[in-house]
């Protein structure tokens, strides 16, 4: 039988008796014949912990010694998991990032995996070992030091651990049943996707829903890795993440076959994570939003949405609007206000108190009038629409942070997504 | 100026605030011109919690996960550090022990360390960083496997480094101000010594004095490595650890010329850890003692003190005592079970109601008389004597575990050891 890669989170590794939950469901699929690797985690809260610590002896920790520190939470799980695993019987043996072969960009706190060189892991699997690894962190290839991929990062581990082993499968064990037409703490009525294709997945990611790393889905298209989203507290069939076959004829994991009941839209994704800046008064010349821009990326700026007013006439002064991580707003902001004299624009204008709410579907590059029945719900809904991007499979709009919970629930509707009973069950909290 | 090699134990690293204050104590010595290099044991309990936690899981947990579990609590504190000391303006860079170089034998949980290699340390201190490398741990030179040094280690990895990077002086911080004449929990008056040999030291440790260990004084001994065992807690002068002056002309620390000083006595130790097996009736002919010596190597036991009594002319039997730590006792008894067909003797006893005392001091070379003034203190004391175990520079007895106290008590009156006014001051638990 082939390679299953696992993933399990940090609620899913809460205490010892979690611990040896997930050593039980590992030995199964041992059992069935199967070579069995795992990334793992940090246990529970261990992460915000260790974050409590280095902020009681330094308000701006170097981001080197904050990899480094961080980097304990899942060798200390991945040991607990071995032993479980031990206990059960069988033989298991962990490794850290770098020992399993992780090798990363040297950016310390968001690293990219560059290149999985997993020798350990295949001699450990020839001896008959069960493996696990330490996800979220790796070993930069440049300078040797421990680096981490950032949160969320152990999906993006796990993957790439099934793509370097040409892994039948890769299974996310997470504490929801899989992915959802809509956060199921808004909509109830949300209902579980049986399959999603890659593309679909990745803007559900990138739109705020929170259940899968967004470049763990990218790791999965490139390599065509079968990624099942599923629920470490049931044995519950999740979510299978696939090519979609109606656009590729490549690998599509258990779901083909069930073409025609691919449904026009996926499902509804809500963010609260962004602010919104609005550069007012900006010269309409050619270079000036280029100089805007280029200030932002210098920063290390990731923007989201950009929306230009057209210039009025009688000033040759254009508004600039755009959305960003609240994370990144104060830096935003700083930038900004250093090249206000040089652009020559009026002023900022900062506002947190905002939400995006997407319509995602691969469905709806064939159905034209998904818009226009998108912006209708939220009309009915008394909603009101601050900007709007679109790409071919996605429509987003921003609006009031307050409205955010009515939008989700008045599309979910209008697009017949609601489930006759309530299906969804969540666990827990959201590993890493 | 040279490199000081520095060790913090893990009462010293108990929290936030210990941590800032080993900082400054690190900057303060970077101030004044000298490389730094530091050792840390985990925070406080952290080992306590992890093994915990492991206990949790698995009653008997792998020794290799057990080294990779324990390993995190010395890379959390080395982080912690590091940070703290780069929020004082310094640069700091932490390095796990296999970074570092510390390249051990396989032997997990107890590892020792045949050779540093510190690249990267070196490299760090060329580029102005103070280095932070966590005690206790290595990497296997065979099996790349991380292993740990077993309690204490972090005291042996502090020499080794200094050893390696030709330190001027390896501090070893701790929770006491020195080595004191006895333990001054049971003995008040006991003085702090200011100077004492390694050979000294190495009897103190293996007697059951907890403030180095043992394979430190050892390394330290063989590279002519000075040791300096102060407080974390105060900026007292605390003990020095040196080449007897009058025994070697080798290097000597700050010691030197205060030779006419040099007491006979150094300490007075004593250990409550040990358990006494009695083999009674062992046929008294060649190979018999060989036999029972094997089978108990054979099941990687340390044996202490042995004593064979003469054999009872009438039977040709003889009774041979041994002593080891109480940890190994069970698995010592079902060896010797083992053999008891084959051996033939008669019945086997054990005892852990045992306690040793011991007299240290070099002086004792060359003062005849000390055996029988040692005895006599024990006799007015009333204190019954069980074994008897002697070296050139050490008297030890087996006593009664509820004697100890009155045993060490009476020997440190009796060799004019006790000062005049109690100054010991005793902080905390001990780290590793």
């Amino acid at each position: 039988m082939g390679i299953v890669v696992q993933k399990y989170g940090g609620s899913s590794l809460a205490d010892a008796d979690a611990i040896k939950r997930v050593a039980r469901r590992i030995v199964d699929v041992k059992k069935a014949g199967h070579d069995v690797v795992v990334a793992v985690s940090a246990m529970g809260d261990t992460t915000d912990d260790l974050e409590d610590l280095a902020n009681g002896v330094s308000p701006l920790p170097p981001a080197r010694e904050m990899d480094m520190l961080l980097t304990a939470g899942e060798r200390i799980s991945m040991a607990l998991v071995a032993m479980a695993i031990s206990d059960l019987g069988y033989t298991a043996r962990s490794f850290t990032g770098s020992q399993a072969g992780v090798i990363t960009d040297s950016v310390h706190g968001k690293a990219k995996i560059i290149d999985v060189t997993p020798g350990r892991i295949t001699q450990a699997i020839g001896e008959g070992h069960i493996v696990i690894v330490a996800g979220f962190q790796g070993v930069s290839a440049d300078t040797k030091e421990i680096t981490t991929l950032g949160r969320g990062g152990t999906d993006t581990t796990a993957v790439a651990l099934a793509a370097a082993l040409e892994a039948d499968v890769c299974e996310i064990y997470t504490d929801v049943d899989g992915v959802f037409t809509a956060d199921p703490r808004i909509v109830p009525s949300a209902r579980k996707l049986s399959k999603v294709s890659y593309e679909e997945m990745l803007e559900l990611a990138a739109c705020g829903a929170k259940i899968l790393h967004l470049r763990c889905v990218e790791y999965g298209r490139r390599y065509g890795i079968p990624i099942h989203v599923r629920s470490s507290f049931s044995q519950l069939e999740g979510t299978w993440v696939v090519n979609d076959p109606q656009l590729s004829p490549g690998p599509a994991g258990p779901s083909e076959g069930d073409t025609m009941e691919q449904p026009i839209i996926a499902g509804v994704a809500h963010d609260r994570s962004e602010a919104k800046i609005t550069v007012v008064g900006v010269p309409d010349k050619v270079g000036e939003a280029a100089r805007i821009f280029e200030a932002l990326a210098d920063a290390q700026i990731n923007l989201d949405m950009i929306v230009q007013n057209i210039s009025a006439a009688a000033t040759s002064l254009t508004d600039i609007s755009f959305t960003l991580p609240r994370s990144d707003g104060q830096v935003a902001m700083t930038a900004l206000a250093r090249i206000q004299a040089e652009v020559g624009y009026d002023k900022l204008l900062y506002d947190d108190q905002i939400g995006k709410v997407s319509l995602i579907g691969a469905g709806m590059r064939s159905h034209p009038g998904i818009t226009s029945k998108f912006f209708a719900a939220l009309a009915s809904a008394g909603v009101n629409i601050g900007m709007i991007s679109t790409s071919e499979i996605r429509i987003s709009v921003v609006v009031d942070e307050s409205a955010v919970d009515d939008a989700v629930r008045a599309t979910h509707t209008a697009f017949d997504l609601d489930a006759d009973e309530v299906e969804a069950v969540v666990y827990g909290g959201t590993g890493r």
